[in-house]
């Protein structure tokens, strides 16, 4: 455990008021410990709230647990603590293969977290299997930032526990806010399967990208480049640097062809390079930029308002999905009517209503 | 009734086989008249597969229709169209507002038409209530091209039908194609709604854009211009001709910066003018270029597929959707739930998980 245990500097909030660490000994003492206490509710509360990472760390745990029984207590621990959450800047970031996605986020963090902000590193990754692999990765990957005492870093969760990858990520971005951290990177992990969700749950969307429109650039999904609030081309130094100023230029251009984004935000182009320590807090003013526009305008609020909406009738349209295709008889009859389809025997209503006929006659 | 009525020369098929036309003189006489007959599904599809455009027509309007009789002989028609199905190029074309997408068409299908080709042209239009309006629209805006005899327009479906704008669309072109039209333009009427329809039931997506990077491209919806396998600068002519060789450069430039489609295929960028009628025929040769490219590669039938079994996963959806928004206790909690979402009070997971519990108890 390289958390710092029992971290506890009062967390500000925008409303004044300090929220001063109401610790009871035993907790700190237990947390202390290798072996988990089990604490009740409010005492986990109580925790995240002081900003104690080793209790939040054992809570976004619950998020993630696929036992019921800990799902449940996470969800009363996210019903308390929502009411702390929502004040922080959401970043997500994504980016091309090669681009040095890690690096990037290491030295962003800790420009960030070295300002004073409390910086928490959140990644998604719904083709993971285990954690296992990806917390050797992370501490491997982000050494300095993990370290650092405004800093959190959670490994990327599971996949295959209730309601979703996203939703655990959605709901450890509230643990984190309540908390008191200020600044939520949410990194993708798998490369184009990740975006639209981490798009969703994010006020801001960064796309690292590498100089040169070469192959590289066939390692992201088509549409993500539209997604983005701004684009970084990382890696700008050395015999690298008038290469990536062009291909900022060619981006620049390219991005000015595209319709404006909803929020009437014009995503900007930059270069950057983590080696020279160049545009890396210009990619901070931009973010600044965007949330001081979009506050301004009234879009901030409104998107995530939107997002919440959104996700819910996500989270229902994938429970249906769910219920409908493990359903015993849909199972038996798919493969046949997919094998029909493929040879066009079948129109693809026909075979849709064979399927759901058998479900609702269940 | 402008069409051709009992209109019937043999469309050639690629397996060679020459459908003669078998026509009842009874229904003949019948399509002559104003009031129609009620034909039996066979004859339907013999009258189809004979090219005779009043039947089609009809039976498009069966496909269209609300009601539920209707509708089963549409299905039953359609089911014995399949097999001579598919043997079509579709092409779906969309454009920002004011790059004058009915003009086009009309000299893109008179230019196809006029080698030969037989065309049909369909619109997807999920915002229009009536189709009374799309009939006029449609023959005022396609003169020439609405009297040629190897085109046949059909105007916007209505919204509100059994299984949706999509479906309909989808199995208008089955039965196009079936009646022997082996070029069928999709076009999108509503702007920025119907453009991931059109490009789910179609092989190649043309894009018509406007030479100028100021408002007029903030009339599309972001994302669109990363699903088109081509664009056309329109209107290339006149003082405008300039203009519209600079965007063609820096839009090719802009998509050269994009991963290629999942087709592999490299988007291109060309002018058109139809009033000087330059590049028309130039985008009929990129279209062939690109079934050519794509048929060597496997990837033009392996599209359609997927486009099938991804369409029969869509329309279960939509039903299910359908299905549980409209059970009662979920009308009666949802505003209730979205207006504490809105407040920030309850996560969107708690809340779809307190519609489900309704819906799934009912």
């Amino acid at each position: 455990m390289e958390e710092k245990d029992g971290y506890s500097t009062s967390p500000k909030f925008q409303d004044g008021v300090s929220r001063t660490p109401n610790i009871n000994p035993d907790v700190l003492s237990a947390a202390g410990k290798k072996k988990r206490k089990r604490y009740s509710v409010n005492e986990y509360v109580e925790e995240i709230l002081s900003g104690n990472r080793t209790i939040l760390s054992q809570a976004i745990t619950l998020v993630e647990s696929a036992l019921p029984e800990h799902y449940k207590t996470a969800q009363a621990i996210i019903e308390k603590c929502l009411p702390y959450s929502g004040r922080s800047v959401r970043i997500g970031i994504t980016g091309i293969p090669g681009a040095g996605k890690s690096t990037f986020i290491e030295s962003f963090g800790l420009y960030v977290s070295g300002i004073g902000k409390k910086t928490a590193v959140l990644a998604i990754d719904p083709s993971s299997k285990s954690t296992k692999g990806s917390i050797l990765g992370d501490k491997t990957r982000m050494e300095k930032l993990s370290i650092h005492p405004n800093a959190f870093i959670r490994p990327s969760p599971s996949a295959g526990t209730l309601g979703g990858v996203a939703r655990k990520t959605r709901e450890s971005i509230i643990l984190c806010e309540a908390a008191g951290f200020d600044t939520i990177l949410v990194e993708t992990v798998g490369v184009g399967q990740s975006e639209t969700t981490v798009r969703s749950m994010v006020d801001f969307f960064l796309l690292l990208m590498l100089a040169g429109a070469g192959d590289e650039i066939q390692g992201i999904k088509r549409g993500i480049i539209e997604m983005a609030d701004s684009v970084a081309i990382t890696k700008a130094d050395g015999p690298n640097k008038l290469m990536a100023e062009n291909a900022r230029l060619m981006f620049q251009n390219a991005l000015n062809l595209f319709p404006r984004t909803q929020s009437g935000w014009k995503p900007l182009v930059l270069a950057c390079s983590v080696h020279d320590n160049t545009g890396i807090r210009e990619i901070w003013n931009i973010i600044e930029d965007y949330v001081n526009y979009t506050g301004k305008t009234g879009y901030f609020e409104e998107l995530r308002k939107q997002q919440e909406v959104i996700r819910m009738h996500d989270t229902i349209t994938d429970f249906l999905s769910t219920s409908f295709y493990n359903n015993d008889e849909v199972k038996a009859l798919l493969p046949d009517l997919e094998r029909e389809l493929y040879k066009g025997r079948i129109t693809s209503y026909k075979a849709a209503l064979d399927l759901l006929n058998k479900y609702f006659r269940k």
